[in-house]
């Protein structure tokens, strides 16, 4: 017999089956047990009568191979079980688990979750969050391939610092030292000379020294830049279409997913991503809100949730693009505004309140980008393979970066990023 | 009037049309005027025989607009021509470049190349590497979609060296010691346990000390791990897919980059990719070619050339398997034969000769595999987290890993791995 899936039971009503996964679960009633079979896509009930099975002496996560008939059974998960005709244990289990992984949500903290990660990920709930991120990188992939972006996958290891030096992690590299890539910025930069319009999917590292609910300090990058652009606009609009993209995707292969995290897909207006200044934000702040920051030159976490409720309430939109931050704030390969040299050309898109993208046009000029460092303080002759590709033309261009696991959490609702990424490393974890 | 690209240009014969790119080359015949714009695609020749034209002043890789008409002309590379009524310079290149760029191949030593290697990608021959380098990664990423895999990105920074100890490369992670991973060998096989099928596209460390044609201290490795297999050419088949889909994916979307290589679609045969025990191998090496290795424990590089001969003059095949490699040879992990304990069930693919992948069937019963570490002198305890996922249960399982930049290089015929290698890492570079 050909061994079939628990997705593909509701066409087999009536049929003998065979079936491999792990005991999910088991309840001996003496003489009637239930167990759940678990498989890579989903879970079923499996019954039996026999008071000889060996299937109530079997440990939770025994690796199981189960034959039996498919049967409607309105009182079991998805209306169907398996009357067992047989059942053979491939792989013994001889330890209790770490905790139970059958409920919904596991019933323990944060810390012995990532601790037994391989186990606490074994959760149906904990591994839809993973099959959902899978979805959103191959949208990520598949919207700028269609759309005549190539693929680079830039170095992680680098003889310098990328960006001025702080916060970064260094490597012991035979007898010198090299630093760990904190973005690919620079080298998607110089590949819009070769490719025009390029994107990376790559692991970047930040030696950030706070550990909270939202930072990582190793995290999934998803990257574009792009060249010939009129404006900023145009690297938006392409942000934008990747949502819409990802959101459709999503909705036709992650439903039952979404579903058991009890997550709602987000809204994008007909009209798109609404988009307002820096400046006009901070006023709406002060008028509507009452938070006197006009004037300041960044928005405070508490600031974009207050955005994020506009967003929701007056524009009926859980995203909004912010633009044009101060010079001051932004890297020092932002596109200044010629007509407002305070502001640049720059957005961040605040989703559900929270900030998952930076995102601006850059300088492609070689002697303002020269001018660019010197204001910021540092010194052209540090950036000089950086430089070089701009010395022999870079056409006007940007891009924008977006956090992996943090797009996920907000998107499904989850308020520590821990949750959303598969081994996370931060100020105290290196394992599992 | 909306901009097109030079690929689709020769639907357009006797329409005006707007261009975007790089000059690629400029020769002024004085009254005429041959250049060649460079777009992400591909070229055409521009012309004009305006003698106030700016065209002939303009430096190479300046970054023009360019408005003509489409005409046939069959001296012109893909025999059409852009016969000018404006070109406009959108940013200007004031220098010379380092290497000429517009020759079928750049006339400089491999280090000048990747010294400046973001002009020397611009030269299209090696721009086509990594288009094809691209399309190898979809077809991977979609080839295992397809079948049932769950893409995971397991962290690259961990607390213990991954598999004992040696060429690892340190990392200061605040205020102890972290380690790049060599693979991602441990997380996908704890993975398995949840999502049964996994793959990874994700670079991976090596600190080994040798700087040769084949190796690479950071490079990008396509992993596989599938659980529930019936041996180990389950997973050799899985491979074997993934390179007939990849194939048929080069042969429809990158026709051109080939031919501009030079290069020809490896052979598969019908009856698939064929499969030589090791120590078959060893005696066909010496009965044919004299080798006199039967009873070494290792294939030297020239025997895997010999090998790919073989498989090429005699099997029609690029590609050859070779299995059952000696237990001494291979990892604590790999599955021993039961049968005859000195061999275990792995293999290499061997591609015109050379070794692009290591695969096998692995140990996943928990007291086995502690057996395994202590023969192999390692201590059990210090893989507590990788041991804690065989505790709770892992179906038999495989999986396999490929160089991503090798595969490329064999692929394409080209000697030097760093040349398929966008940032190529070794013992004396760390830039660009």
């Amino acid at each position: 017999m050909e061994r079939i899936y628990t997705k593909d039971l509701k066409n087999k009503v009536g049929e003998k089956v065979l079936l491999k996964g792990h005991l999910h679960k088991v309840r001996d009633l003496g003489g009637l047990c239930f167990g759940v079979l678990r498989d890579k896509d989903g879970i079923v009930q499996i019954t039996t009568e026999d008071k000889d099975s060996v299937l109530p002496k079997l440990k939770r996560e025994s690796v199981i191979e189960v034959t039996g008939e498919v049967k409607i059974c309105e009182k079991a998960p998805n209306g169907i079980e398996v009357y067992l005709n047989s059942v053979t244990c491939l792989v013994e289990v001889k330890e209790d688990l770490p905790f139970e992984i059958d409920k919904p949500e596991i019933n323990a903290n944060l810390d012995t979750i990532l601790n037994f990660r391989s186990v606490s990920l074994r959760n149906i709930r904990n591994r839809s969050i993973f099959k959902i991120q899978h979805t959103i990188l191959k949208a990520f992939r598949e919207y700028f391939t269609k759309d005549g972006f190539t693929e680079i996958n830039s170095s992680k290891l680098s003889a310098h610092a990328t960006e001025g030096g702080a916060d970064v992690f260094k490597v012991k590299y035979f007898d010198r030292e090299a630093y760990l890539a904190q973005s690919p910025q620079f080298y998607k930069q110089m590949m819009v000379g070769v490719f025009e319009k390029v994107f990376e999917t790559n692991f970047v590292y930040r030696a950030e020294q706070h550990n909270t609910s939202r930072h990582l300090n190793e995290y999934m990058s998803l990257d574009i830049e792009m060249g010939f652009i009129n404006s900023v606009v145009d690297v938006m609009k392409a942000e934008e279409g990747f949502f819409k993209y990802a959101m459709e995707m999503l909705n036709k292969e992650c439903k039952e997913d979404f579903e058991r995290l009890k997550a709602e897909m987000p809204i994008i207006p007909e009209s798109g991503i609404p988009m307002i200044k820096f400046s006009d934000a901070q006023k709406l702040l002060d008028e509507k809100y009452g938070q006197k920051c006009f004037g300041e030159k960044d928005l405070e976490p508490e600031h974009e949730k207050l955005l994020g409720e506009y967003a929701k309430n007056e524009l009926k939109s859980d995203f909004i693009f912010v633009t044009h931050y101060p010079t001051i704030k932004r890297a020092m390969y932002t596109m200044v505004d010629s007509e407002d040299p305070e502001f640049t050309h720059s957005f961040d898109l605040l989703f559900k309140g929270l900030e998952i993208t930076s995102g601006a046009q850059r300088e492609h000029r070689y002697e303002e980008l020269k001018k660019n460092m010197e204001r910021k303080g540092l010194n052209p002759a540090d950036f000089e393979d950086y430089l070089s590709s701009f010395k022999y033309g870079l056409p006007p261009h940007g891009g924008f970066g977006i956090g992996l696991e943090r797009v996920t959490a907000q998107l499904l609702n989850i308020t520590n990023v821990r949750e959303t990424t598969l081994l996370p490393r931060d100020l105290d974890r290196l394992t599992p």
